[in-house]
Formats: structure tokens, C-alpha cells, sequence
């Protein structure tokens, strides 16, 4: 009281002690009283600090039995705030607040919201936690009480300083308990961490084995696929005829389909990649550090992915295959629309794992609410694979921390040079906008050099388009000169027979627009000019970069690297069309014979770098 | 209205159609009406439908002339709103709010606060641009009156279900007009903005120099940091009084100081820089995609980096020199305690550029407060070094959607195998945790194998640490069978003569526990036994497994990765130390004279690895 008094004064607030004993409380006319002495004294505002009356109290610890009301300091609080109609009560602690394991503990997470169905069983207040000592128990206990009871209580930590203010502005901090919280919250977030925690257990058991022994499982997921093929044509077939019910449209009902020359086209490639070199605990790089001590560094599997695809459900059989080979848990979420056919193909891959490695390996998220809450684990998932629309893309960046591998946008540009081969630009041109209009790596916006404008280039490439039905939307200076409409904007990505056009003055201008309204996929140049070709290619800061070739050979397959995992327009982790690579990490392996630094004295550095296959 | 009228008849509301001119305004009696007209409406929950009464207008487009009180149905809004007295003003538009640019530029961002200040000159409202054919000029004029004349306004998307709903309910969507906004922001948002626009255009300029005119820069700096080493020092010192008068730790203080010694080793390690094997442009695979079409993955720039140190000024020499070296721009924030240092640091490296380059490349951000936007900054930055203590490296962590290289905890593990040499397993604990205990390759937790414990194996490490003073906490079983005080936590990471010391029955439990309270730094198992030892290295799932090394070699020199630019725990880009590619990303070249795709008919793949040097 003395500290309390002695702080508050310095903020001239004056304090009030308040001795209060367990039996009052029976007494309705001291409860009465209580109310009113403590609105009295908050009119005064001079600030009441109750403690339990210790020096008359006849009662013996541990006082948590029958005939107590309250217990302990935070189940005082808890059962005055009831009896002063209290808005809020705000427990202090020396942690943040509720964490669902050991605060000391980094894998421990923050509880903001107290859901008792939920974190009752999953909070370790284990004896040796800090948890257990610090007096957690008894706040959590209080707090369910007097949430329950219609007080709503927050948990935060008295060591910050303004954090009862920033609790009254409303701030998410600490952690709040309320008899509504079960209403704010599902029980996603739960089970996906589950999920994520048990597929990457799955994933090191599945690192443990041989690669022989991984094969031996690729093997076994072909032959379960080929076995079941009639069921899983059956659930495909349902979510057919639902989907057409529903009035999907064709293209999208057309890519749902698992025609049969596809299951067993999907056979082929899971055979194919137990038959492929293992990708995992490749040595990229090696190094005698000194006498003896030789450093490795090697390929090894990333962890968990989240693949969230749309439509397809081949994609699924692909990526669990590629995982499968390269050590990795997986987590996947398809579209509602191939719901059936998903789970059936799931649950065929899962059944054909060993028990040595388990079926949680790989898990399938079924609802659409989940995926926020799988977003969030940045902790247990390494890495997402959105594999879909641009929407889709943009949207998981825009909300999770974890890496995304994948492109957003795909805006490719193909710029022809002054010195072009005219023949050759047309042939790209062509195949570039035309092959797949929809592709990602179409071109959607032509540059052509000024000088094309005068010498009848530029005529002939437009002719050239008009002829494929292209429709051309001109920059500024392309629609004067050639009198066709302007382009809303170069940042659009037409996705059809369409394309923008503009002229530039030089290679240079062309860099600068690609800088300026690019995505970063991939650009060509057709040009005679080799010292132009070179000036672009190292120029342009994009993740494919051509010179003389259709933007189209932008892939993962055209690039010969295999299974492709994606295309990515990230700088970080993998860039361009991703193969299984993009799946892996490295990790620095270093044997010695008991050397120790001991301040740099201890070994002779040598730094031989060493041949990669020893 | 008819539209209306039906709209909302569906929900059972009758709406009300108001038709005013803008003369009307300057009769008193007709605006006090006005308010009694729409409250009665309302009353009886009628929606009162504004309109210019355009029927009995006399006025002549354009509308915004000295007479008129309102110009269109935006100025109309902002009028009533303020005659109504209206509490806010939401203004629909078919964008989700106002955008620096036009919306259609995925570079455009949503402007969540107006603010005049900021605001007024950085918009594109371009005769181009959506913003001034949509009207949105017009929104913004509207809205810039009303909130000046005290009606708050959002402007947001009327295309979108509920948004004057999540208006309502205080959703952070579309853009805010209030007149205290300029109070709530402030201004470092759109200046770190700037730097970074800046630092990334420098380098794409220093990225089209020759190898050797990036090493003439180099030499340049280097010479520039020996001709001005005297105001250097003299900066240097003035840091270090203010750091000694305002008494900090005597440890920052040293680590403050740049000694005549350390400015020459700095400029030593430049020149060393300026002579290094181009990092940029390294071929790191060779296709041939099919004849004459020639694939290559070459290395190249990152783009922007912002590298966050605390004290050290001479860590700003070095990662400038880095970036200059791997063609990156930078953006610094240093301790404020070496602020002088780095202030002239960056004068006299900048003032070494070309003007080719120009002295933006590098940024110095010099105020505490941009941190928090510059970390918003994902689109034009690329990755974040963070160099510091652990603490700052989570707050970046946690506060950030950019990649942020490095790592947080180091909890580092010596497991000793029962089939250790135990002279071995002694000098390598006694190296790993005495070395330099305080970083953060340092031995954290020792793991022992039970059989130590009864073979004297265990008796002899503890030994050998008491005599080197370490302080020794047990898990459960090492501190029943040794008496000593039990660990608070394994995630401890002590940093000084102290560690936590556990008994495990095998090599699995061992790795078990790594997995389970490690930080995925650097272990080291200590074995004679082979198969053991490839058990753990290949199982231990961190950036560095050792065997028979001391974990304290984990680092980029010890590596002979030369200049090192951190050490990452984190699985993507790069992990364990990181040398100069660290600062690299890699981008595909393709060669070819006029391939197209053609539905996969325009070439023949071959797939033929070549050898990378051509």
C-alpha cells in the first residue's frame, strides 16, 4: 500500500486501502455497502485497492476448498468486478498473456481469444512450466469465472507500461476472455496447425528413409491409382454432374474432368518420378575448411507446403507426388467444385503410405474458411504454392507471411528492334500472343522500335495479328499513328486475342517501359543486333528474359526441369519456372575429427574448394 | 429513381425523391427547411434521394464557375452533408478509394488517409488516367470541402456487397478525408518510399556498368575512406563522448569505436571487394533446349536490401561495400548512438559514386520512427538484414511481410554419443561453449548419452566446464543425477559462461529434442561411431550439422565464404551463413534465332545439359 500510495501520489491520485474478508461477502448488506463506498470513492476519484483482510482471516492455506468464495488476489478481482458491475477487469501479469504452452517456450503462441471449448485441453499447465509457478492457473481460473458470470476479462502484462491504456483503446493485446468468445472464433485454426504440425512429423519420418524406399512408395500410390481407377472415375463423375447442375461454366467443368487417358497419364508421371535421380541430400558445394575438415552443402526437403489449387484435381495427384519424392509434408486445399474427386484421390495416395511414415504425410483441408487460418501458421508451413486465378495469387500475398511461390500477374512484353529480322518478329509475335492467349507467359503488350513505323515493319506485324483476329488497343503514339482505340492501361493482362502495342524510341525506352509497367515474367527482344540482344537481356529485370524465341517457352516442361512446381516472379527462394527445386533447401554438413575454433588458432584454414562428386 | 424506388422496395424501405437547385442554397429559409424535411424522412424511415432538379436548371455546363454553390452530384453531397450537419459523408465510387496513380497500376496504392500535405501533389490525376474520366477529381474536391468544413467523408466502393456496412462498423476500407488527418500520419511513409524508388533505379544504372567500372568504385571508396579518415575519427569520437556521457555500457561503447587500426582494415577489405570474382552474371546452369535454342540461369541482383544494424559503424563499410560488389541498392538504418559515424560514413562512400550512378544507391534513413514504413514497403523492397540483438530480429520478423534474412534464436546443441572419444567430446564442448559465449554459434544445451553417466564419461565433461567457470543448468534428468539447479527452460539462450546439460538415451532422442526446443542454428553430434554420426547429420534438421566440429566454425569466414552477410535460419533463399550471394537472385537467359512454341510443334527438345563455362 505504502509503493501504492507512493506512486499513485506522484500522479497527485490518491488511493484508498480496502480490507476485505471471504465471509463478508454472504453478507448482502456489505455488499451493498461495498458498491456504494466504491462509487463513492471513484467520485472522489481516489482509486480503491482491495486485498484480502490476512491479519483477521481465520482461514489456512490452500484456501481453494468448498467453503471459500474467493481464493486467491485474482479471484478476488474477479468476484469484485461481479459485485461492482464492473465494464471490464483487467488481470496484470509478467507475460504478454495466455500462451497455449510455456511463455519461455519460442513455439509458444499468444491466446487472444480465450475459447474454453477449445484451449482448456490444449494449454500445458504442466509443474515445471512457468505457467503452473507464475499464478497463470488461478488468473485463467478467475477469468473463465467472471467471463462466464458476465464481466469480460482481459490478461496483459503489467510490465509494459501504458498497457491499461492501450487495453481501453481497444488494442489486441493480451488475451481476452469473454462468455461470447466461442461465437467470435471456429476451431479451424486448431485443427489446421494440427494438421501442419503432424504432416511435418510424417515429412521427417518420410526424410529418414532410403531413396530407394521412397521410390518403393511412389510405386506403391501408381499401383493404388491403377487399382482404383473405377471410384475414383465415379466421384469424378459426381462432381460432373453437380458441377454442371450448379452451371459452372464449360471451361471450368471441361478442366474438372479425369478423362480416362488422364489417370493414366498420371500413373506415368508418378512412375516416372520414382525412377527419377533423388533430388534430396544432392551436394551442391564443397570445401576443405582445413586438415581433415571438409564442409558440405546440401539439397534437403523445405518442410510443409500449403498447395491451394483450383479446379484440377490432377494437380493434386502431381504435387503429392513430387512432395512424396522430395521428403515434404503437404498440406492441400482444392476447389469446392472437385471436392469428391479430391478427397477420393486423397485418401487412395494416403492409404498406399506405410505405417512407418503414416497418412498424415499429406493432409486435405475441406473448407474455404480454413485457408486464413492456414495462412497464419508461418511457423509450421514453410512455403505456399497458390496454383490459380490471379485473384486468387494476389490475395494469398496480400494476407500471409509465409513465402509464396507463384505470379500474380503476367504481363510479357515483346519488343522488336529497329534491326529485327521481320520474318522471324512476325513468327514470334504470332506465336507469342496467339499459341495460348491465356497463358501466363502471352505476350500483352508489343513494343515496336520508331523506326519499323517508316520502313513497313509495323504494318506488317499489325497485318500479321489483324490476321489472327487479334484485337490491338494502341499507347499513346501506336493509336494516333495506326488509328486504332487506346489501351486503358498497360498494366492490363488481356488473357484472349487481344494485345496493347506502343513505339518507342530505342532498346532503352523499351527497358524503361518493362520496368515501369512489367510484372517481372518474361519479356523477349527480336532483334539482328547482338550487342542490342545482350544490352536487354541483361537489362530487363525479369525472371525470364529471350532473345530471338516465343515468350511461350517460359515453362517448366519447355525448360526441360521436369515436373514443374510453378512459375514464380519472387526474387527470393526460386525465380521463373520452378521444378522440384523449389521444393528443397540446403543445409551446411561439416566433419571433422574434433577440430574446435579455439579463436581462430585452432585449425590451419585451408579453403579448398573440393570436386562435387568425391 | 425509378431504380431506386424498386431496390429498395425489395427491403421494404420507401425512398424519397428530393430535387434541389443550387440557387436555393442562399435562401436561410430554405435550408432551415431543408433539415426539418430530411429529419421528418427519416423519422418515418423514408431515404431522402438527392438531385440536381436539372429539369428547371438554367445553368450551363460546366458547372464549376464563381456562382455556383454546387458543380455535381459530389459537391452536392459535400453541400448537404454540411447543411444537414451530417455525422459522415460516404462517397461510392467504382475503385476501392483513392490511389496515388491510376488504380489500374498495380504500383498504385490505396491512400487510406488523406492528407492535403502529402496528398495534394503526389496523385496522378492524369488526363490518362481512370482517376480523371471517373470522376474521381471531382469525389476528391467533394470531399476535401466537407471534411475541411468538418464532416468527415470516406470515399469507397460502391461495387462492393456491404461496404457502407463495414464503413459503419469502422472497417479500415476506402479512403478517410477528416480535417485532423494531417495529425494522425506522418510523413516518413512517402519519404522511405522515395529512398527506396531511388535506391532501386541507382542500381539498375550501377547494374548496367562493366564488372571492372564496379571495381573502380570500390577503389574509389576505399581511397575516399583513407583520404577522409581524420573527419571520420574526429565524427567517430564526438559519437563516442555522447555515448559515455549519456552512459551507456561500456561494451557498446568499444563496439562504437573505429580505431585507426579498423578504418585501414576496412579499406583493405573494399580494395579486397574490388578484386573478388564478378558475383553477377554467373552462368549456374546451360540447356540446350533444342538446336540453336540455348537456356542459361545466371546470377544477378536482388534489387533494393534494407540492412538494420545496431552500434557497429563499420558493418555500414562493409554491407555498402557488398552492395556496390553484387549491384544492389541499400537502404541503412544505423544505432542512433553512432549516428555522427554513420552520417559521415555515407557522405564520404556516396560522394565516391559516379554520377552515372548517382548518390541515391544508398540510402540513410536516419529517424527510429521509419522502421515501421519502411517495413511496409514489400513492393520496392526485397529483403531485410536485420544485424542486431535477437529481440530486433523478431520485432522485424513479426512486423514485416518483406523476407527477412537472418536468425533470432541461436540455440545450439552438443550431442556426445555414447561411442564418443571423450577427449574429443571435451575439447569440443569446452571450444563450443567458451569461445565466445555470447554468440550466437555458441553451445546452448548439452545432450549426453545415458551410458555417459555410468561409464564416468559425463563426470569428466562436467569437469572439464566447471574448471572453465560455466555454469551448468540440468534438465530433469541431469539435474537429479548431478545435483545441480534445474533449467527454467531449453529455450533459454544463455550468452555467457552458463548452459543447460541433459541425459538422453539415445542418438534419436537426442535429435528428437533439437527438433523440439532447437532454433535450427548449428548442432554438432560427437561420435566415433559412423553410422551414428550420418544419423544425425542427415536426420537434425538446422542450417548446420556437425561432426566432431566445434558448432562455433559455423560462420562465413570460417566457411571461406568470404564477406558475410549474415547467417539465416530461415529455409528460404538462404540458409545457415551467407556470403555475397546472400545479396543475388538468379534470372533465365534463352538464345535462340526465331523458335517459336507452336503447340509444342515449333521445335524439337533435346534437354542437353551443358558445360557452364561455354
Amino acid at each position: 500500500m505504502a509503493l501504492y500510495d507512493t506512486m499513485f501520489s506522484q500522479l497527485d491520485v490518491t488511493s484508498s486501502q480496502l480490507l476485505v474478508n471471504d465471509g463478508f461477502f454472504r453478507d448482502a448488506d456489505f455488499r451493498k455497502q461495498l458498491s456504494e463506498t466504491v462509487n463513492s470513492l471513484l467520485n472522489l476519484t481516489v482509486i480503491p485497492i482491495f486485498n484480502e483482510n490476512d491479519a483477521v482471516s481465520t482461514r489456512k492455506a490452500p484456501y481453494q476448498d468448498s467453503t471459500g468464495i474467493f481464493w486467491d488476489n485474482d479471484s478476488l478481482a474477479g468476484l469484485l468486478a461481479l459485485e461492482l458491475k464492473a465494464d471490464l477487469l483487467v488481470l496484470l501479469s509478467d507475460v504478454e498473456g495466455l500462451y497455449n504452452g510455456p511463455p519461455s517456450d519460442p513455439k509458444s503462441k499468444l491466446i487472444h481469444t480465450y475459447v474454453k471449448e477449445i484451449h482448456e485441453s490444449e494449454i500445458t499447465f504442466g509443474d515445471k512450466s512457468r505457467l503452473g509457478r507464475g499464478g497463470m492457473t488461478a488468473k485463467v481460473n478467475a477469468a473463465v469465472c467472471a467471463a462466464y458470470a458476465g464481466t469480460p476479462v482481459i490478461i496483459t502484462s503489467g510490465c509494459v507500461t501504458d498497457n491499461i491504456t492501450r487495453v481501453l483503446q481497444g488494442e489486441r493485446i493480451g488475451t481476452v476472455f469473454h462468455k461470447d468468445a466461442h461465437l467470435w472464433i471456429n476451431t479451424q485454426e486448431v485443427s489446421a496447425r494440427e494438421m501442419a504440425v503432424a504432416a511435418r512429423e510424417s515429412s521427417r519420418r518420410l526424410q529418414v528413409l532410403s531413396s530407394e524406399e521412397r521410390s518403393q512408395i511412389l510405386l506403391a500410390v501408381a499401383d493404388a491409382l491403377e487399382k482404383n481407377e473405377s471410384v475414383i472415375k465415379s466421384e469424378n463423375e459426381a462432381d460432373i454432374v453437380a458441377a454442371e447442375e450448379a452451371g459452372y461454366e464449360k471451361s471450368l467443368v471441361s478442366r474438372l474432368a479425369l478423362k480416362p487417358e488422364k489417370i493414366a497419364s498420371l500413373v506415368r508421371s508418378v512412375r516416372m518420378l520414382a525412377d527419377m535421380e533423388e533430388p534430396v541430400g544432392q551436394i551442391l558445394k564443397r570445401t576443405e575448411i582445413a586438415d581433415n575438415l571438409t564442409l558440405e552443402k546440401i539439397t534437403c526437403p523445405l518442410g510443409v507446403i500449403l498447395v491451394i489449387f483450383e479446379s484440377r484435381p490432377d494437380a493434386l495427384v502431381q504435387i503429392a507426388a513430387l512432395a512424396i519424392r522430395s521428403g515434404n509434408g503437404l498440406l492441400l486445399k482444392g476447389g469446392k467444385e472437385a471436392k469428391r474427386s479430391n478427397e477420393v484421390l486423397h485418401k487412395v495416395i494416403t492409404s498406399a503410405f506405410p505405417d512407418t511414415v503414416g497418412d498424415k504425410l499429406i493432409g486435405l483441408v475441406t473448407s474455404r474458411e480454413a485457408i486464413p487460418d492456414l495462412l497464419k501458421l508461418d511457423d509450421v508451413i514453410d512455403l505456399v504454392i497458390p496454383r490459380g486465378s490471379n485473384k486468387l495469387v494476389s490475395q494469398i500475398k496480400d494476407t500471409t507471411k509465409i513465402p509464396v511461390l507463384g505470379h500474380s500477374d503476367g504481363i510479357c512484353h515483346v519488343y522488336v528492334d529497329k534491326s529485327a529480322n521481320i520474318d522471324i518478329a512476325k513468327k514470334i509475335v504470332k506465336d507469342a500472343k496467339t499459341d495460348y492467349p491465356a497463358a501466363c507467359n502471352a505476350l500483352e503488350t508489343l513494343l515496336i522500335h520508331k523506326d519499323l513505323s517508316t520502313n513497313g515493319g509495323l504494318d506488317q506485324l499489325v497485318t500479321e495479328l489483324k490476321i489472327e483476329g487479334v484485337e490491338l488497343y494502341g499507347g499513346p503514339r501506336a493509336s494516333a499513328l495506326l488509328n486504332i482505340p487506346e489501351t486503358s492501361s498497360f498494366h492490363h493482362e488481356y488473357s484472349s486475342l487481344a494485345c496493347a502495342i506502343e513505339i518507342v524510341d530505342d532498346v532503352f525506352a523499351a527497358i524503361e517501359h518493362i520496368h515501369e509497367y512489367g510484372s517481372s515474367h518474361t519479356e523477349c527482344i527480336v532483334t539482328e543486333d547482338s550487342e542490342v540482344a545482350e544490352a536487354f537481356l541483361h537489362q530487363v529485370d525479369s525472371a525470364a528474359v529471350f532473345h530471338n524465341a516465343s515468350t511461350r517457352f517460359c515453362d517448366g516442361a519447355r525448360f526441360g526441369l521436369g515436373a514443374e512446381v510453378g512459375i514464380s516472379t519472387s526474387r527470393i527462394h526460386a525465380r521463373g519456372p520452378v521444378g522440384v527445386e523449389g521444393l528443397l533447401t540446403t543445409k551446411w554438413i561439416l566433419r571433422g575429427n574434433g577440430q574446435v575454433v579455439d579463436a581462430d588458432h585452432g585449425v590451419t584454414y585451408t579453403h579448398k574448394e573440393l570436386p562435387i562428386k568425391a
